[in-house]
């Protein structure tokens, strides 16, 4: 049996401001820092460890992950950087808040944007200083490859790839695995390793900062998965991830 | 031309109870991250930035790459970690002061193992817990490959491997590259760039938290070094790594 750990990053300073993020490089608020204690706090509990780490190229992610190795006395573990870990990139939409949202699109369509499955936002234009081609950390990306917006599909049509060709050979190894990414590249796992429909996956709401453990049979197919910690604290963040998503919309 | 910039992290918990630490894993003290700190505020004030970094396995290099990364707003970085960039292994002597030391093998015979460039301290024994093969962190690392003791000679055997395989190659697609590691694997890498002989190795003495740059030629031959900022700080750091040399011994 292979058993692998998702943690979704906490509270970053836009998700505090109720601005879209996506591909924009904001830290971990406090609460954001508390949150990865937390989890690393319930690996140790339940007597979690790993050999190996992957996480996104946004240093919310990073910064959760580095936390979880500090309080695991874990900082030698190699870690494997990658933007198709990314959050999904909202176009045009990042930056923006609730109030300047609704105002330039109207709430019906704001509300499109976020919860289906195959709209995108619109996109960056190619000489938008957002745009990522104009980041030195995508440089060694191929440029075809970078969105300049992303619907929740095309986000898991590039985290998908990143799992057959480095995840799931990693897993097939025997080492222990931990995933530290965002809500939007981790459902296109859990889409995949639960089978979860199109219709279905936007309403799936992944807590912040509550380890998700999968075991997985020799083929990787899910034998059971489920949250670290007290299951009534997992009820709550699951809820108020998806009021926080009412809210926003 | 291309630039290397090398890195000795600054004190660790050991260096300031005076212990040999060699592999064991203690972390920095609050003087050595600000060293750390003092470090990322030359590179920035000196306009350095980075593509890619490599570091040991041991948390006060990493910990003190992860504070650089972190000042410099470079989280996303690449980082390669390994055993060949480990401090020299200092044998049966690891956890001892200088006290404890000359009670027990006499005061020549340690300024021996400290100062020649062949000579080694009494190894490990196999099934000493402190042994390398007991940990984790070098389990995917052949058995035959692990040191239980080492001369300065053989720290330099096993990091200069590692320059050709991976950071000389590294360097020559034009990426920018920070080393971040110890006093013994960085005098390997200087006892190959400038060719020091191994009579001269053994006096150079590396300060702890002050970039080393080498600028380099199409055949990575050094054509300048320097140490960033202050040049009377740099003396005095190097003259402080010196006495406290003297004292150990």
């Amino acid at each position: 049996m292979y058993r692998l750990a998702l943690l979704r990053h906490g509270q970053s300073t836009w998700n505090h401001e109720n601005r879209f993020t996506g591909w924009t490089d904001v830290d971990l608020t406090e609460l954001g820092r508390q949150e990865a204690e937390t989890a690393a706090r319930l690996f140790q509990e339940e007597g979690f460890t790993f050999d190996v780490c992957f996480t996104s190229v946004l240093k919310r992610a990073v910064r959760t992950l580095w936390i979880v190795q500090d309080a695991l006395d874990l900082l030698w573990l190699p870690v494997h950087k990658t933007w198709r870990l990314n959050e999904r990139h909202y176009g045009a939409l990042q930056g923006l808040n609730k109030a300047e949202m609704t105002a330039k699109y109207g709430e019906a369509q704001v509300f499109e944007w976020r919860r289906s499955f195959e709209v995108t936002p619109p996109a960056l234009e190619l000489d938008d200083p957002r745009h990522p081609r104009y980041d030195r950390r995508y440089g060694e990306t191929p440029t075809e490859d970078l969105p300049a917006t992303e619907s929740l599909k095309l986000t898991i049509d590039r985290v998908l790839p990143y799992w057959h060709a480095n995840l799931a050979p990693e897993i097939r190894t025997g080492r222990r695995i931990l995933v530290c990414a965002h809500g939007n590249s981790l459902r296109g796992l859990v889409k995949f390793l639960d089978n979860i429909s199109e219709q279905e996956i936007s309403n799936l709401n992944i807590p912040t900062g509550i380890p998700l453990i999968y075991e997985l049979d020799q083929d990787l197919r899910p034998l059971r998965s489920y949250y670290l910690g007290d299951q009534n604290a997992v009820n709550a963040s699951i809820q108020a991830v998806a009021d926080q998503a009412k809210t926003k919309a």
